[in-house]
């Protein structure tokens, strides 16, 4: 090869690796994003806020993969999307009012409660799309998360574990016995339990079932519609590969646990058995615990797990009428997280949780000084 | 004016300073009793100590204020006021028996969960007055309360939290579980929801609201007529004016909150739909946190999220036939507690709880300390 | 007497003391075992901690206990024991593999939440014995429970608390919601509640009731046949007498709880309304606390409690179907662990629990060497 040629290859070589280094730059919690923030007006930090906050609720941290989300929503129905949108504001601007931590604030850890709890009172709402008097109970919903957030992450810190989704698992069963089915002012639909004698029973078609998985993967937004559930794998993927893989072997644990359980059909097809499953497996691969082989088993197990209590405890909440919402991964995940032996040296402080890769990053680091100290002082 | 007329003034000054010092002695928590009392015979210790236990359950602490919630409560029905002596007296002997803390004995704190626990067996019994054997499960579950206070107690003071009437609510829950509507033994009312379908559904009519506000402060001792409630009241401003008029504001917002979502119409006259709204008032309002603009509108709010959060448990509650008490207001005001961030700079450390006005005094005086000690620290 | 018969009483006596020693070996904790197990052959080493696992469900840790105890159950019905045997195994190894503490491992602490879950399981089955199909959820859930323990452990550890049969508990409950009545795969009898309006009430026979009595103690074990719960009285008799007489004791009480609330005749007849009671006697008596009269009354008082509440729970989970397992002496005991006052101090740490013989004898010394300590500072 000649010289020239051999420049243009450098040359296009650094091309490549400098638009690979943008391209990173998109990817995982974009830290490098907050130095920046400082000199930009507040309406547009907050907006960055916001969007840290819709990607919370699938355990990630990047702006990006909230617009992302947005659009999805967005597509599902643009009256949801408002929904959610002012959900996410109102609980952030809150947590601003009453004086909270402004790094949690920045860092979405404040909305993405809000978001879930107005996002699915529309869901769950039978007064049809644009039912403007809804907007009341969100804002209210949404500023009362806060303060469950607020109290809850009080007493957790106690064994150093994050209050997660709790507070809309709450607040959204609050809000919903609040009002009932019929109730003149806020309807919603009745929600029927998991598993249903049903008189004349069809057999579970495969390929359905086989489309639950990545619909399960969406309906941690509520959302139904293919389409849009890939948007949302994707910016979960965008966030960090490990964690979408996760999430998608997650969904398909869960769907072979309702199978196992011979669920109403419409459970698997809608992604509705695999949701908590992906919640589970996304907590425990990666995320809170270093990724490893045994993680990696444990993660697996949590999203077993998750499916099964989620198919008991709808059981048990539809005998009311309401809904199982992700208290079942979100109850599986905290124990996990609170598993003694030698499990619990993989354990991330959850301070310290950034993205998978991020992660493996880190404690590969940690280790390699172990190492090497341990190195230097056999000399 | 002559000197005569001059030191007759004074005479009058002085006279009338004297009395409203000894007005101001019989008001607020009156600790200087506590040095004439241990000359007294036992018998007159457990009668103060009872009053006192009386006056916990609206978060007041004063003998005298005791005194007059009793003749309310007599004055409503002869029998329940029977009923709740008997659940103080009895509880603040079981906890002297098994040995607790003697100051907390001495403050009433084991007295006030029996009473409630007494008086509401007494309210819900549908056995008719003068059932004499309710006085045996009433000693029983007064009992029970003095355990449950004291474990609970032990679990939440690693939070800095006070067992507040969680005992109450509990026992009250178990024995009504115990017994069912149609027990040969002790049978017991049926408690519909809060909210209901009703087929021939009449107009709310203004006045009875208004008549439900102070109602409102009088359901904290399930009582439900007019005059008994303004005692009640009375006596709860003997106490502290501001712990008073957080009261009916809380009332107010609870009466507001039931209308919003519609309630039945008995719910918001009797006082039931604004009682769990008093009490989260009072607790943030001044007692556990200093009175300020910042502390008020937190109040407010609390007023607010207590009445939601009991409308939705007594609906949820309802559908086994079981009242929701004042789980609400408890729940609400721990979770307030538990806040972080600025607001829980307010916060009294609970064993420092006195009268709100004391507090208020208490912490102008250590924030005047602070200053001058800056002050000097400068020099 | 010559010297030949006394040399000949000498070594009568001597035989004797060696037989009684022998015995006295064979009773209480057994932890001179755990020195010879070191050299045993691993699957031997589990079945000892398998045993151990066995009797740990009544408070007990003696492998020949367990082995009574498996007998009984054989007895009662061999698929159940099958069933126990599985759950002990799979969830003892299931600690093993995800690398929990050896100590507790080989103590039989991860072993009886499993065992109870698996029998459990094969008692709520409708789908006849040897029903194959049941092993697999019988394992999934036995190894749930090792979870679900490690996980409370955690939290416990805070007050300083067991995990006790909360997992079981737990876990029993989830399971039992996943499937329903009517399941396809794994259906269940329905569970009445505990009182019930009957039609045509029978008088309740006395010596029925009487014999509910050492009923109850079986039925920790979900055995409701007379022979096999004296062995299972046996075999807690062979770890510590103090601790059978509190379990008999525990039962009557809950008996006598039991008829002063009209509960079915079943209810009595069976030794349902026996068992929880029983379990929170041995809790108490002897076993958490030092045994003296103070923690006798107070063991007896957690009998009532423990029985009432088992009334109250069974009530309440009967609504759904479902049955309130031994919730209630978890409970109760757990809040009997949280006491403050004057009875903490006769409370046992929890990892210094041994027989209550032992923790008598240990306590005597204790006291012992603080006299002969406080003696020699005299001097």
């Amino acid at each position: 090869m000649g010289e020239a040629q051999l420049e243009d290859m450098d040359e296009k070589d650094g091309v490549c690796r400098s638009l690979l280094r943008n391209i990173m730059l998109l990817t995982g919690d974009m830290e490098h994003l907050d130095s920046h923030l400082q000199d930009w007006p507040v309406a547009l930090q907050l907006v960055v806020w916001g969007l840290r906050g819709v990607t919370r609720v699938i355990l990630a941290n990047n702006p990006l993969s909230g617009a992302l989300i947005l659009s999805a929503l967005y597509w599902t129905s643009p009256w949801q999307c408002l929904l959610g949108t002012l959900g996410v504001l109102t609980s952030t601007l809150t947590a601003a009012l009453i004086g909270l931590d402004s790094a949690e604030i920045s860092g979405g850890l404040h909305g993405f409660n809000g978001m879930l709890v107005s996002l699915l009172m529309g869901v769950f709402s039978s007064a049809g799309d644009w039912y403007w008097w809804l907007l009341l109970p969100a804002c209210l919903a949404s500023a009362t998360c806060v303060f469950v957030n607020s109290g809850l992450s009080t007493v957790l810190a106690q064994w150093n574990l994050p209050a997660s989704v709790f507070p809309f698992n709450i607040v959204i069963i609050l809000y919903l016995l609040c009002t009932g089915h019929q109730h003149p002012y806020f309807p919603h639909h009745y929600v029927p339990p998991a598993w249903m004698l049903e008189l004349n029973a069809t057999a579970v078609e495969g390929v359905q079932v086989m489309l639950g998985i990545p619909l399960g993967v969406g309906q941690i937004f509520a959302c139904d519609a293919l389409g849009p559930s890939l948007i949302i794998l994707a910016a979960v993927l965008l966030y960090s590969p490990l964690l979408a893989a996760h999430a998608l072997l997650g969904s398909a644990m869960g769907t072979l646990a309702g199978l196992s359980l011979a669920v109403r059909p419409h459970f698997l097809y809608s992604g509705l058995s695999g949701f908590n499953g992906s919640l589970g497996c996304m907590a425990v691969g990666g995320l809170f615990f270093t990724f490893s082989w045994r993680t990696h088993l444990l993660a697996v197990a949590t999203a077993f797990l998750s499916a099964y209590m989620d198919i008991a405890l709808s059981n048990l909440l539809g005998k009311v009428g309401l809904p199982a919402c992700s208290w079942a991964s979100t109850l599986t995940s905290t124990l996990m997280l609170l598993l003694g032996g030698s499990l619990s040296t993989y354990r991330i402080p959850t301070d310290e949780v950034r993205a998978p890769e991020v992660n493996l990053h880190c404690q590969a680091q940690w280790r390699g000084g172990k190492a090497s100290r341990r190195g230097s002082s056999h000399v």
